[in-house]
């Protein structure tokens, strides 16, 4: 094996969930923490037949450990993707990103000119969402945090292809959607905070809507007048991408992280890192 | 017209929640109350087709202003059901019974050998689930308040076909499924009541399951963890009957009824009703 120079990043908060132990899968101990990341291959067993020196590859599913200069893994747990690829965005897309590339597709059908609501925007997964959305012609409401430096949150993600961003406390308002005078009520909604901001998102649905849960970053339950289920007919639903890591989904997943490195590549999915470069980072296939 | 003595029940908390003006479904005042119950036919315009004198009819879907001695309705709102249907049945069948039925159908594909679970199981609908599943050979759990009285209820229940049946304090536990032995876990709950008693019904559903709210008689709202939805996968959805009055779904629901009034005729539906006899109580068709 040589030592080559990578990129390793994750989600900051699925990572440390993990190393927490509140997730509910958890690896054999000792382990290592990490999840995902993009690696060089060094060196190829006999058996292996889609790899070779050089190329490179990223975990997907997911995979546990890889906080580590080398490793040793199956062949079936690596993705070869193209070099092409901004490094960064190639050690960050098998969890966030494809979490809101999923979410838009496996819940409810959506045309172009719809709308979508979501708090937490400012999450890669926000910041994805909006844009993923935009490419087809679906509009955003988002919901931030009251906080200092939320006039600069709210314009890049303007930036970014939002309609409209509101702190919640402007949206301490008797009726909501007074707020919106050009945007059809949302069909679809996301939370990852619960709590009070889960509820604004509730309040913004359109009859028959669907919020789905994919994170609780308040650490506050969400809460539902019986009236939201009876005569709003609202779904409740949640996403976790674990479950996709059954072997009929993996394929599916793999075009969908092709497709949206393909739109890193021409500059139209961004989102904000913060960068940690490790020399002599790699992985090997074995 | 002639007179004629009939039978008229209805669902209470329905119909003094429509005369509260708690629904968002209001009559043009001044209106008449009542919203189900069993008449004959006096006399027919010239130009109805499928009714005669002396027959017996139920407004299907339920149709506001039932509380009167003579009405005069459109050909269209009624449905004509069989004269050796139970008069008190018939009187009562357009709302709980239907909901219980297509709560069954309508959310989750359940097969014998199946589990449901619910609160609120005294209630008709409540009494109605229990029965239904049963003829299905799929089990019920069943939730119950703490009141004088329990015993009787749960032998009531029991009685009706009800695998296990609990008061809210006796799931006061730190692992409710030890409570059930030979019961799987259900994939499909129904929630009348809101507060710990839908937490309840949370609980004992398995991963990927749906609990559907149909009622709030705590008047308190529903609180879930963020993991119930993440984790757990469950959804949460609502049912009124409302829905169903589009005309596509008049005749599957008069195909329901007529087999609930069925089962009714056979003695396989029971539900604990209190009577109330009106004389000089009947409908007309215009």
């Amino acid at each position: 094996m040589s030592a080559s120079k990578c990129w390793q990043l994750q989600s900051i908060p699925l990572t440390l969930n993990r190393i927490e132990g509140v997730y509910p899968v958890r690896p054999p101990l000792p382990a290592v923490g990490g999840y995902e990341g993009v690696g060089e291959v060094l060196s190829v067993g006999s058996a292996v037949k889609h790899f070779s020196p050089g190329d490179w590859v990223i975990p997907s599913p997911p995979s546990s450990g890889m906080w580590q200069t080398y490793t040793v893994k199956e062949e079936s747990v690596w993705h070869k993707i193209s070099k092409d690829s901004p490094v960064e965005y190639a050690a960050t897309i098998t969890v966030n990103p494809l979490t809101s590339l999923r979410m838009l597709q496996d819940f409810v059908t959506l045309n172009s000119g719809d709308c979508i609501v979501q708090n937490g925007a400012t999450s890669i997964v926000g910041q994805c969402i909006i844009q993923l959305a935009r490419l087809r012609g679906i509009h955003s409401i988002n919901i931030i945090r009251d906080r200092a430096g939320s006039d600069e949150a709210k314009e890049m993600l303007k930036r970014l292809g939002a309609d409209e961003v509101f702190t919640e406390s402007q949206l301490e308002v008797k009726n909501i959607k007074d707020l919106l005078t050009n945007l059809p009520e949302p069909a679809l909604g996301f939370n990852c905070v619960g709590g009070n901001s889960a509820s604004l998102v509730l309040k913004f649905l359109r009859h028959g809507g669907t919020m789905v849960t994919y994170g609780g970053m308040s650490k506050k339950p969400i809460t539902v007048s019986t009236s939201s289920f009876i005569f709003k007919d609202l779904s409740l639903r949640g996403f976790w991408l674990q479950k996709l890591m059954n072997p009929d989904k993996v394929n599916e997943s793999r075009n969908m992280i092709d497709h949206l490195l393909c739109l890193a590549r021409e500059g139209k999915l961004k989102y904000e890192m913060e960068l940690v470069s490790f020399d002599d980072f790699s992985y090997g296939i074995g």
